[in-house]
């Protein structure tokens, strides 16, 4: 009967599907391409950002990258467009800019007061650029409704400058922020993970994670100013969100909305401490960004027996006072290593000949090979992983920012060596790299640090284009935001329900020890009349 | 001339490598096969560490699983070796153990007291039981001096029961933790994740991480008498750790020097917390091992067009009281969906054509099922995370321990409804399954979140199994464990420095209101002199 044959086949399918083997779970997402913003800043903050702009446009999903005409670093790429805005300076000006960071080098030929002075200069200078750069983007006009008709998924941006951050909230768009941290911990109280100063280093401390009672102190007297450092670094950007945003809501609180946090930081190196679910560790992301190295240097400068030392002092350090220069010069006139310089100044007379000056270096390119014997390093984030990755052993000459900090991390592993660039001498450059080349020490610990560095499970930039990807196929990360956001101090802390349940404990007290008197005293009244 | 040549050949090298495509870096570690010790608990926690101990073995690594004579349903696997140590109790013993889950469930039909004396005889008898399993394998010399001499690198265990840490202290090994969590937070407390109660919701609070004023106030209550319920739950654990150990250590610092805890937590039913960065969640860790469904049932009972209910109350629970069986077979009688219901008790009589009783059910591979249509659950971890994984609907029926919690998180997201098993009637249970069966949207909203759970860089079992490789190679993962771990109550909290910056500004006050005092006098009186 038909019947009959409809239920051998019925069988016959469930017989297969039995056979068969399990049907894989779909754990992998299905095939997403979007659309993405990207608001990046400039100098070394470029790197990761290129680097993931890059990575998510050779997936197929379509990114605009919005810079300004004039830029130190930052330019087009293979995989993403470009959108240029202009601004009100030119290349001249911005050379400007960047020099006063060689004013403050000039420490001990100068007055208290000068440094204090040149400080100051270099701060306001470059301040009042960032302020310039952020309003000619947030406000062309033209520009941000162009961009809000794009469609966009989500923003990916640096939000140590926020100008990202308020495009993403005017579009109503998630952000994802790729950082390397805000010194007043913005980022951090934004991103709700407790900082207990306690066992939290502070920014410029320069503390470990186990701190003694004097230590503390200072620690927690950094982190009670924390909110003030906070204010006078984004007051203006405050006002520039009220304007921007046309609502009264503040730079705090638009980073309190971002959906990831991509930090460029590692344990290998930091001290732990505790993040938020939605906080993303992706120290150490540009290391596999590798390019081959041009044959001209290849040949003449890394084949040689001792091997090299590379020797760069970042993007906003690229000549040196004539003083400095020729102390270092006669420095590496002693050592058989070549080195490789980046310097764009002015070649001084009488270079020796195992040192080339270059205006830009492959830095990761060069650290990666075999020959790398030493790096010299102001001990900039990037610099620092990118040695760290590479296991080349480091001498550190922090400049400022978080510099001086991760120059003394990485000095506490025994992996590198901490010079003052101010008050170096042709001995202590020489002792130093003697030390960091040839005692094995440095190499060995070195070797282990950067095993642990990059034995994890997910390469940093594949997991940061993972969590970008993620944010735009769920319209943001919702459910990994903390809740403490819509709380004050008072109530973040416990301290009104401390406060009530001190009052209630306090009233009990008080009542029973009034009983107790009663008692006693009605008692003592009793015996009396007895 | 030879030298020439020789120059020629280093160049053509130099030049060989220059156009080679860059050298891979060694992200990946390198080959390593190591010696694993595991120390499993019974019942549901036993799925995720024999996912493990299994994967681990299918890597190459030697597995050593320790699990006693008798046990509900611990056993040999593939490719993990097994060591047995004998127990003072029999099967009859541990059934007897195990049934008085049942006895809890007679709640309608028992006056106050009497429940409160089947809670407090099934804790006894369960906690009993605990200690005499722990202390038949940590007093087994003879089996604890041969797992001295097998060169393990570390130990895998559950610490809710901590005779696995307790081992690994006695023999110097770090410790991976694979938990759902300990009631009274004793694993966020020794991984050094900061719970504050002002928005992280307390265990059998069933609060959310929004809460009001009342609902703080209970939460930090709750929280204030957690270390009395680790003392409580822990005591005893405590007097054996001091006879094993021969030192005065509790478990609480014992856990504390965990190497990596493996948490079987998902933020997409769980709200957003701080964790420590040797916090690795791997909620869902069982989603993908699976097996094929046996024929038999494949074809009879899955094959129907309205598809099939799947009934299971977990391994403590095998059968139910004769008032609440029928009540609930008289509900299935009137659904068009076949039931799958794992039930070992007496089969009760009149059946329904559609129930099937089954002594043990392949739980995950039915839920996997595409017939699958609800599943009504205790609402235990895992069957929790395996409905979410496979996106079915739940109707739930909370027994005891994290299930209300796990119930209440889940019907929060609309993608599930939760019953009361002591009260439920045939009307309410089939209203139940009429809604999560064929309103849709608690199908949408499960799949839904079934997409965010399973929207991450690597899958949970690889993810694990990629810890405690990492522990393994590196021998612990001292460089993520917390600087907390020092600081007593008053150093943690900051209350010392606190207390000293407050005498200082009070000292401070103190003073200029005495000098403002002294110059006003002055003043005056030289007014009066005037």
């Amino acid at each position: 009967t038909p019947r009959e044959e409809n239920n051998v086949e019925s069988s016959s399918v469930c017989a297969a599907e039995a056979a068969n083997t399990i049907p894989a779970s779909d754990t992998a997402p299905a095939g997403f391409l979007g659309n993405l913003l990207v608001v990046p800043m400039d100098g070394s903050h470029w790197v990761g950002i290129k680097a993931i702009a890059e990575e998510m446009g050779r997936r197929g999903h379509k990114v605009t990258v919005v810079i300004p005409e004039i830029s130190v670093r930052m330019g087009p790429g293979k995989h993403y467009e470009t959108v240029t805005f202009p601004v009100p300076y030119d290349k001249a000006h911005l050379d400007f800019v960047m020099a006063v960071h060689k004013d403050v080098l000039r420490k001990s030929t100068q007055s208290f007061i000068q440094n204090i002075k040149a400080k100051y200069s270099q701060i306001m200078r470059i301040t009042g650029f960032i302020h310039t750069t952020a309003e000619s983007l947030l406000f062309n006009d033209s520009l941000i409704s162009h961009l809000a008709q794009q469609n966009f998924d989500a923003v990916l941006t640096d939000p140590m400058i926020p100008s990202g951050s308020l495009i993403a909230r005017k579009l109503g768009l998630p952000t994802i922020n790729l950082l390397r941290g805000i010194p007043c911990s913005l980022d951090m109280k934004s991103a709700g993970c407790p900082s207990p100063p306690s066992y939290v280093p502070r920014f410029l401390t320069k503390y470990s994670h186990v701190m003694n009672f004097k230590e503390r102190t200072v620690n927690t007297l950094v982190a009670l100013l924390e909110p003030l450092l906070c204010r006078l670094m984004y007051w203006y950007f405050d006002q520039i969100a009220y304007r921007f945003l046309g609502e009264e809501v503040g730079v705090a609180e638009v980073l309190s909305e971002s959906a990831i946090w991509l930090l460029r930081m590692d344990f290998t190196l930091e001290f732990p401490r505790p993040i938020m679910p939605n906080v993303v560790l992706v120290g150490g992301i540009n290391c596999n960004v590798r390019n081959p190295l041009p044959e001209v240097i290849l040949c003449s400068w890394l084949s040689g027996e001792h091997g090299f030392v590379v020797f760069t002092l970042g993007t906003m350090v690229s000549d040196l006072p004539e003083e400095i220069t020729s102390v270092l010069l006669e420095a590496f006139r002693q050592i058989p290593q070549k080195v490789i310089w980046r310097y764009t100044g002015k070649v001084p007379d009488r270079v020796p000949e195992n040192v080339k000056f270059m205006t830009w270096v492959p830095q990761n390119d060069l650290l990666a090979h075999s020959g790398a014997r030493a790096f010299i390093t102001h001990a900039g984030s990037h610099g620092l992983f990118e040695g760290l990755c590479h296991a080349v052993p480091m001498l550190m000459m922090p400049l400022g920012g978080d510099q001086p900090d991760n120059a003394e991390r990485l000095a506490s592993r025994n992996a590198g060596l901490v010079l003052d660039i101010t008050t170096i001498s042709t001995e202590s450059l020489l002792q130093g790299l003697n030390a960091v080349i040839n005692d094995t020490r440095y190499k060995e610990n070195m070797k282990k640090l950067s095993a642990l560095h990059k034995d994890r499970p997910v390469d940093p930039l594949d997991l940061s284009v993972y969590w970008t990807e993620h944010v735009m196929r769920h319209k943001g990360a919702k459910h990994l935001r903390w809740a403490g956001r819509g709380l004050n101090v008072l109530q973040y802390f416990s301290l009104d329900v401390i406060a009530l349940l001190a009052t209630v404990v306090l009233v009990f007290v008080i009542l029973l020890v009034k009983c107790l008197k009663l008692f006693i005293r009605k008692v003592g009244r009793k015996r009396k009349q007895e």
